[in-house]
């Protein structure tokens, strides 16, 4: 009940994306990492992170032998499967039927529905755990008891005084009976075993088939133990009668439980019939307790029954306990998304785990404190130039050659196809819409060039291989903004583009030799919050914008507007000359003809025809406006619709998961599906004919100097100082997310070899007229999600523990390798609306506004303070001072969002940079421990903040992560990757 | 922990609308009723539900006195408020500060952020209780203490022989000092009393201005009283202190309390400094024991340490245990919505209470159990011609006069705004759609007029005048049918239509005498929901039919249709007669115009100058299609969004009810706003200049015969007995659903009555040609929803209390009289576009459907199992058969839509009561106690069925409303009322 000191140690509570959560909360069923283990031995250097993958120390990337792990994995307790089986049918038809099973939450068997109930927390009544102690208590309790078989252990258990002979041989049938199960395969109705009780008692203790078939047991891990609990009403006994086993080697009792498991724990519970369920209660305490991680580990140990009823007491010290006038007992909780560390309640022997040669291990929970610190020692100043840099290299080369090995494995295929498709959505919808920015300078054609050469390039090259480059939001945005300034000064666009590449792959190296992504730790929440709130604002104002634009092109055809009429004139017989030219220079005031020679041809038929459309009806395109926004609205919400499926209830996960992922790609068929239903000429993406430059008549190359004058050469050196500051936060706050410790990464980050790479590439695409590329932080996780590596076992109501990544160069480039083959598919992308991208441009736009802490605190100020959710944040930080905070950083906001809308808008990234100074002025305006709630804090303020507790406390509600994502700290980015940060710039998940 | 046997006894459990639950559940404050009892005396005959409201009982239209529900209150234990106060800043500075309160639920202060968490179930660890119990046990107890002042009281405690007098003079003046409370009314920082402890000694005892200004006070009733619990560390003490003192008076003791109530309890625990938060633990324990009503009841009448002590073991005895290895014991649990009754958990003297004159009084649950018969018995055939109705009228009139002092409330005029503006909306939705129905033989004039007239008269003469009359959906929809078989033979619609109204009323007059509303139990959910999704997919068809009708009336122009092409032609000098006629017979095809004398004059101005406007571009009016489809999503997305604002966080309650509840009115208006700011020539909605009939040349008073031949009235009779199986059951399924026992109707129902004014208003209807009326469900529910009374008082996390309905005629009769003062708004109704109330009429079919439990089960089939939602019907019905049920329900489904598609389509409503004998042939396939859980039981089966146990158990989730109203038995439509059957035919709320 003590609550835990230190910011660090509370650190389990600042989870954000649930399925990591089972892994940091040390939630793992024992035994199950060394399942895993096994499958795939050279992935994980378990233990390896404590010990300090520094430059001096860095792990071999061999990674540990596997004897080590496995040495780990048997040290462990075995996994217990747990069922009660209750006597039922006194007096008449006795028989055992299972009622209830527990791994790590409770089951309960729906006897009338014929179906295992949702997993939930077990709830107790304390008086049948009193009795079930008392009943122990008086009872037999055999340890280590040497019992082969069901039949020796049942002579075992019957030894009781109090039993005379006949009693006993008639309770030792009774416990041979074969219990009924029900038998999830077949179908709904349950489906008893056999209902001849003792049909062959010779192979009794043969498990049956259907034991080996229960779906359970492809979920539990191998080495995995059974406990049986019999309860229940005997009529002919006299006084209650209570037994615990411990099977000194646990052996397959039979048909005794419904998994043919090893059973080492057998407990009875038996006695003349009582009032209300109280055989059934008792049997059930027996069972929870034996499913919890203390009392089992004590249990194993225990060595009498001394031992045994100090364990159930050590249990009835840390029980939470409901009071009846405000909790309806028989309500069923759902199992909880986060639970507390189990590490610290278990005993010192257990936690500390040494392996056979290599350094201490200890447990998960340890050795992810420790690794908290991992990518900090990666942004530690070497202060010799470009001594990052060497360093990157030379952690990163042991590993090239297993960054190709590790990528066989059949996970690695499907990645690829996510992570391709979703790369092709993104070149597409930034390629239209640079082609749009920059008036056809650029296009699709380049878009698939350039992601696939930059792409392949950085993922051959690159120090973080997982991560995917692609064009996003914050350079989109600031190469519309250089075209406008090029145009504003009439200059020759791509070569003036050049040499902006020029210096910023200049300055770029400037940053890796002097290691200046050391300072990416200022970048605090404060800063990726309002650059990515900057960026979504304008993602989402251009896409509205573009879109009404489209009804200026396409004018809506009002009543009293006169855009009708229109014929085809021919200078034929009955029309003279002086008459054709009378009315031309009038254009459309000409609406009096006067005698002429007409038809009513459509437009391109009069023309053919060697006449001449007239009059304003002619040259009006009706009902493109309307469907343009019909479009743009169906795609927008039909992909925010589908991103919704993955936690509906419908449909198998698989279903669900695939279309949230495909949202995007889904949405934009669906977009193009109903244009060619109704074949209207809405406007299209403009996609070349032929393998060649979007901008006609230049080369691959683009020339140095094209028409400009010479000295713009240099003056670009002023806007590349903006986009270099812009590609330097755009990187690294991506590759910060990226190299977090929560992915488990092994084989370590590259922040200089990464930005580096950029530099390189940077020139590259900018002699080539190529968009530019960096580090897209939502398609990049969406990358490393797709290469998880989780626990294939894992217990009803439990979800699945994250083991790592599997950290390889090649899914990655196969990806842009298939990009770049997917220029031949070219000719297909005409077809694609723009409305149809507008209206995904804005779902990026919506999706990556809604991610961020800040949209959360901007609602909080809209909620009365009563219907505000149970947030962590709210608990610890006065009320006025969130919304002082939030309302800084709307001010902020605003002042950047007035600026971009000046002449002066390619200055963005610097007052981007700015926020970083207004996030130190903060400090003199929020304590050190509210900015620790609100924000995180910077390198100073880390060493000035007291040591001081934060309870480790989390709310139990629906708005689970809600909550969780709000609880931040100074190293407290735990699991807020995923989502957290999805700026645009990438397919949002 | 036994089971309740007898399904009648689980009723509680049946709940669908949580507002209900909280006093079906016995949940109430004790003192409350009273409470709000004396604000409106008159409403309330407490105690009167169980005084069986047969024909001879009739109960008094007076009600109770005010003495008899008085005393009723002032029997039962007042409130208790409980507060913890801690002893903090040892050794330096103590201070005492209030960190915790009770009334149901625990609110704990954040310290940090300075509010009050939100409410949440107390949990406790077993240790503190334990440890508790051990100091209560050695400590001081004094019950019934004659203290009269907080010093005599401190004088008393501190009484305790282990303490020196030093130690007690410094003890004394401890606890005398002012405690420090967190104001809530100044803002978000914690203000803390005044930092000078023990300022003014002598006004100590004086309750402070800010006690009284507590927000909390005026939610508590009058008469509660509080408890305090002090504890903390002494550093000085030798010994743990623990006293628990019960006052003999209440009275106030000074600023101890943060609200001034008088204290009744007070309990001191305090001791040396120990490890943890020890006395923190044991504080809480203290204050939750004291909150919990058993305990409370107990402690109240203990008259020893040992009846103390007993009372905490038996505390002990029901407490809900949760393990630590699977909760955490620091996540916080929402209030539930539902409590399992403290009825049964408290002594049988308690449970019976006796008024001083009237019939025996029992608690509300009991009083419920048996009010759960009286719908039914207002179902008994008398077997007299007329008896039903004569009863009825009997039973009805002495509450007449008050029917119109009730009225007299402040509530009735925002429930008399509330339910005039749904009104008017429906009377323009169905009028807009009758008149599009009936080829305008009725159109918006009609609709208003006979919504007055027919409203007001049945608000003046029926059995329950809360109903609000409404054209309804499946009356609608066949009066559809009627006219299009009215046009299959050349029929004059409206006087053929007179004569079915005459067949009708006189069918209805023979239900009436034949009392055939008692077989009105034979309509189970099945038939309902078979009825409702029915007329809901009519409804959802027809609007989305009539909109894709509007693209044929308003063709999209694609690029290669010939819509181009528009010129006004005269016969001016150039162009000759020949040539002119030459042209014209060719219409479509005369492309080549030759010479001709032309403009591009727009049509209309062209006409007016005397040409001609040619070609196929004149006739097409562009953008009409798609800008119509848009209104037609936009009303129907923006009132799907409104309906779910109620249950957001954001905005204050009133706001958002006033946002859902007013749904369609603002869709409506939000499509108007659209329509007008773009002024596009959109359909409208056809009303007609003048104050007279819609249709032309027709006068008020339709022709008995019109041009049909005579033999028609007589024919007329086969769909009148069609028409009147509609009305019946749509009348009496929404009257079973008005009058249902959770809206504690005091003036009973009038089912013969009801039928018989629809009858005579059928007649009146029809002779005016106005639109047809019956009893409309939703609008009627939300009505009574308006008028609900509930009490004030109410402790934090506790939903209000459902105390009754204001049941009088006013408040329809000013609607109905406001809706015909309405019909001189119609100039202005001519705005609304036609797509808008489509798109409403799509909304009110979804809406429909949604809400019914038929949706939620063809949820389940796309469901996996593993998904699905723990729903009670699921726990008690294989799956399978869940399925199969649903199978069927789609098969009649299915079969009812054939029907309808067909030209015998008008003969659905027998097909709707061919339901009624699936129903009765399901009773082959489905257990009694499967048809328990899917449907609910038939007359006849509810005698078959065995008074088997049903487990008092419930899902604890989010999901659940979800779950309850899956929930449903033989008489188990409780709080199934609002929303579960919102068939078409009333603004959804």
């Amino acid at each position: 009940m003590q609550p835990v000191r230190g910011p660090l140690a509370s650190e389990p509570q600042t989870v954000l994306v649930p399925r990591f959560c089972a892994s940091l909360m040390e939630m793992k069923l024992p035994g199950q990492e060394e399942f895993e283990a096994s499958s795939a031995p050279r992935n994980i250097p378990s233990g390896e992170l404590d010990s300090n993958p520094g430059p001096g120390t860095s792990p071999s990337p061999d990674g540990p032998s596997d004897t080590e792990s496995k040495e780990l994995g048997v040290r462990k307790d075995p996994l217990l499967f747990i069922q009660l089986n209750e006597l039922l049918g006194w007096p008449q038809a006795l028989e055992w039927r299972e009622t209830g099973r527990w791994v790590l939450f409770e089951e309960k068997l729906e006897v009338a529905a014929g179906r295992w109930s949702a997993p939930h927390v077990p709830t107790l009544a304390l008086p049948s755990l009193q009795k079930l102690r008392s009943l122990l208590a008086e009872g037999l309790v055999l340890l280590d008891c040497p019992a082969q078989s069901l039949l020796e252990l049942v002579e075992q258990v019957t030894r009781v005084e109090s039993l005379s002979p006949e009693l006993r041989g008639q309770l030792q049938a009774l416990l041979l009976q074969r219990p009924q199960h029900y038998n999830q395969t077949t179908g709904t109705r349950p489906c008893w075993g056999s209902t001849h009780p003792r049909k062959a008692s010779d192979n009794e203790e043969a498990p049956l088939r259907e034991q080996y078939q229960n779906p359970l047991r492809q979920k539990l891990p191998p080495g995995a133990e059974a406990g049986t609990v019999l309860a229940g009403e005997l009529g002919f006994l006299a006084q209650p009668l209570g037994a615990f086993v411990r099977l000194r080697d646990p052996v397959v009792l039979g048909s005794l439980t419904e998994v043919s498991l090893p059973s080492r724990f057998f407990c009875l519970l038996l006695g003349p019939p009582m009032l209300g369920k109280g055989y059934h209660e008792m049997g059930r305490a027996a069972a929870v307790l034996l499913s919890d991680p203390q009392f089992q580990w004590s249990v194993r140990r225990a060595s009498n029954l001394h031992d045994l009823l100090a364990a159930l007491d050590a249990f009835l010290e840390e029980v939470t306990v409901l009071p009846r006038g405000r909790w309806d007992p028989t309500a069923r909780i759902p199992p909880p998304k986060c639970l507390p560390s189990q590490h610290k309640r278990l005993p010192s022997q257990q936690r500390e785990i040494r392996g056979p040669s290599g350094p201490r291990l200890t447990s998960a929970e340890d050795r992810h404190r420790h690794g908290l610190h991992a990518p900090s020692q990666e942004l530690q100043r070497t202060g010799r130039l470009f001594g990052g840099l060497i360093q990157d290299v030379r952690r990163k080369a042991p590993w090239y050659p297993s960054d190709f090995l590790d990528a066989l494995h059949l996970q690695c295929f499907s990645a690829v196809l996510y992570i391709y498709l979703a790369t092709v959505t993104n070149a597409i919808t930034f390629g239209g819409l640079l082609g749009d920015a920059t008036d056809g300078a650029q296009g699709v054609l380049e878009s698939f060039l350039g992601t696939a050469v930059a792409g392949a390039a950085f993922c051959l090259m690159a120090g973080q291989p997982l991560t995917i480059l692609s064009s996003t939001g914050p350079v989109l945005v600031f190469e519309r903004l250089l075209f406008s300034f090029s145009r504003d000064y009439s200059l020759d666009y791509l070569p003036f583009r050049l040499w902006v590449g020029i210096w910023v792959a200049t300055f770029c190296l400037v940053l890796v030799a002097t290691e200046a992504s050391v300072l990416v730790r200022y970048f605090t929440r404060f800063t990726e919050e309002g650059f990515c709130a900057l960026i979504s604002l304008i993602f989402i104002y251009d896409a509205v914008g573009k879109m009404l634009n489209l009804t200026h092109t396409y004018p809506i055809q009002k009543p009293g507007s006169s855009t009708y009429g229109c014929l085809c004139q021919y200078p034929g017989p009955g029309g003279n000359d002086s008459q054709w030219i009378r009315t031309r220079p009038k254009d459309r005031d000409d609406i009096d003809l006067g005698l002429i020679n007409a038809s009513l041809l459509p437009p391109p038929e009069c023309t053919q025809q060697g006449g001449q459309p007239r009059g304003p009806g002619c040259h009006t395109v009706p009902d493109i406006a309307f469907f343009s926004l019909l479009l743009f609205l169906t795609s927008f919400f039909f992909a925010m619709a589908l991103k919704c499926v993955k936690t509906s209830r419908f449909f198998p996960s698989v279903v669900r998961k695939g279309l949230s992922d495909f949202s995007s790609v889904l949405a934009i068929l669906l977009g193009c599906g109903l244009d060619a239903f109704l074949g209207l000429a809405t406007p299209k993406l403009m996609v070349p004919r032929e393998f060649k430059p979007t901008l006609p008549g230049r080369g691959w190359l683009v020339s140095p100097f094209g028409t400009n004058p010479w000295w713009w050469s240099v003056a670009a050196a002023l806007p590349a100082l903006l986009l270099s500051i812009l590609i330097f936060m755009d990187q690294q706050i991506t590759a910060v997310i990226l190299n977090r410790v929560e992915y488990r990464l092994q084989k370590g980050a590259g922040f200089h070899l990464d930005l580096f790479c950029v530099a390189v590439l940077m020139l590259l695409t900018s002699v080539l007229g190529l968009p530019w590329y960096v580090s897209a932080t939502v398609i990049s996780l969406a990358h490393m999600d797709s290469l998880r590596r989780e626990s294939r076992a894992c217990a009803p109501g439990e979800l699945p523990n994250f083991l790592g990544i599997r950290e390889q160069r090649l899914t990655g480039l196969v990806v842009f390798i298939l990009t770049g083959a997917s220029i031949f598919l070219a000719p297909v992308l005409k077809f694609i609306p723009m409305p149809v991208l507008y209206g995904i441009f804005l779902y990026m736009g919506v999706a990556a506004l809604s991610s961020i802490q800040f949209t959360k605190r901007v609602k909080l100020l809209l909620m009365p303070a009563k219907h505000q959710p149970d947030l962590l944040l709210l608990r610890h930080v006065p009320l006025t001072r969130v919304h002082l905070f939030t309302a800084i950083q709307l001010v902020c906001l605003g002042l950047l969002w007035i600026i971009k809308s000046t002449p002066a808008a390619i200055i963005f990234p610097l007052m981007l940079l700015g926020l970083v100074g207004v996030r130190k002025a903060l400090e003199r305006v929020f304590s050190p421990q509210e900015l620790l709630w609100l924000d995180e804090l910077m390198p100073e303020e880390e060493r000035s903040i007291p040591e001081k507790g934060l309870e480790p406390e989390h709310s139990f509600s629906g708005s689970d992560s809600e909550d969780v994502s709000s609880r931040l700290g100074p190293l407290r980015r735990m699991c807020r990757g995923l989502g957290e940060r999805s700026c645009p710039g990438a397919v949002p998940k």
